[in-house]
């Protein structure tokens, strides 16, 4: 029996997998692929192959390489981004956008980020969505500073959350400069404490 | 005579152009068709047919569409984001990212941004210089508050120009979010303030 495309004596001859099982063995090759070769090289073709499925399969289950993908990061990063709740305004916010940064860093999240902003009419309407549904969440964190009297009463959660991680996802897409610790402390103390002078840093 | 493409009743006879004139008229045009009908519209055909050239003119200068339309965009927005010296650094920084947020508004801002984050090995290397060009001048305004008293002497410069323009290019980009001046000035006032509490907003 031979495979359609081309066939290095690796291939697993297609399962009559269905469903659910089929579903999680196509996501989880996806998300293989994508890490290991990223986006150019995860074709439908690539996906079905080392899922050992038929490719058919996944088009009629997904209709385009980029809903695959999309289904396929958005599964794998779904628990990426905990809320934290220490009792301090500072530790949440470090530690939350310092795990959005090295995310933005990995080549999964790279990649979800990338196809979040090319426009395709073919895509579903489902990758604004994964990054507003992590900053929305992100807002409580803020919230409960406020809360505590650790902010302002009259801060805007939202502006505070686009502040730090704005600049995080234009090194990932535009400057390609690094997102590193020392630059989430930065973005961190500055939306906190401000740039006027006499205030300490940090506090 | 007919032209080889579709040819309405307006198309106008290629000419013979050539050097600076032909630049030019090409730039122009694509400028004009880019902010009429968006990136998608301004193909070299449309390009080349509203400039009254040919189009192997056009590919003979450019070698692609997108780098005439970057050389197009990076001509029509050289001027376009001046730096502001008041003498006041929250006036200059309002001013300048006022701009910066109008910019990425327009047609034309918004494409030159989509394609300086479009990965394509086509293009002249000439998208993230546009951006970092005009962030990296934007630095003197923040460098003249240090001087002046008006901003702590440890302020990094580079890092609030990011963290105000940062959210500026993810809802241009991102979320769509509206890019108003109550944004712009929400931003630089918590990048100069923080959210700290005491501290008079707009001082």
């Amino acid at each position: 029996m031979t495979a359609p495309e081309d066939s290095p004596a690796s291939v697993v001859p297609p399962l009559r997998r269905r469903g659910e099982p089929m579903r999680r063995a196509v996501l989880s090759a996806a998300v293989e692929l994508l890490s290991r070769e990223g986006l150019a090289g995860a074709t439908v073709a690539a996906v079905a192959r080392a899922a050992g499925v038929h490719e058919t399969s996944v088009y009629r289950r997904w209709r385009t390489r980029e809903n695959l993908i999309l289904d396929a990061l958005t599964s794998e990063l779904d628990s990426a981004l905990p809320i934290p709740d220490t009792g301090r305004v500072r530790e949440d916010l470090l530690a939350f956008f310092d795990r959005l940064a090295r995310l933005l860093g990995t080549p999964q999240g790279h990649a979800l980020l990338r196809l979040s902003v090319e426009r395709d009419d073919t895509l579903d309407d489902r990758r604004g969505p994964y990054w507003r549904d992590r900053l929305d969440r992100a807002v409580v964190m803020v919230r409960r500073g406020v809360e505590r009297g650790e902010l302002a009463p009259g801060t805007d959660p939202g502006l505070l959350v686009e502040a730090v991680s704005g600049p995080l996802f234009v090194r990932a897409l535009l400057s390609r400069a690094p997102l590193d610790e020392a630059l989430v402390t930065g973005l961190v103390d500055l939306a906190l404490d401000g740039a006027r002078p006499g205030r300490p840093a940090g506090s």
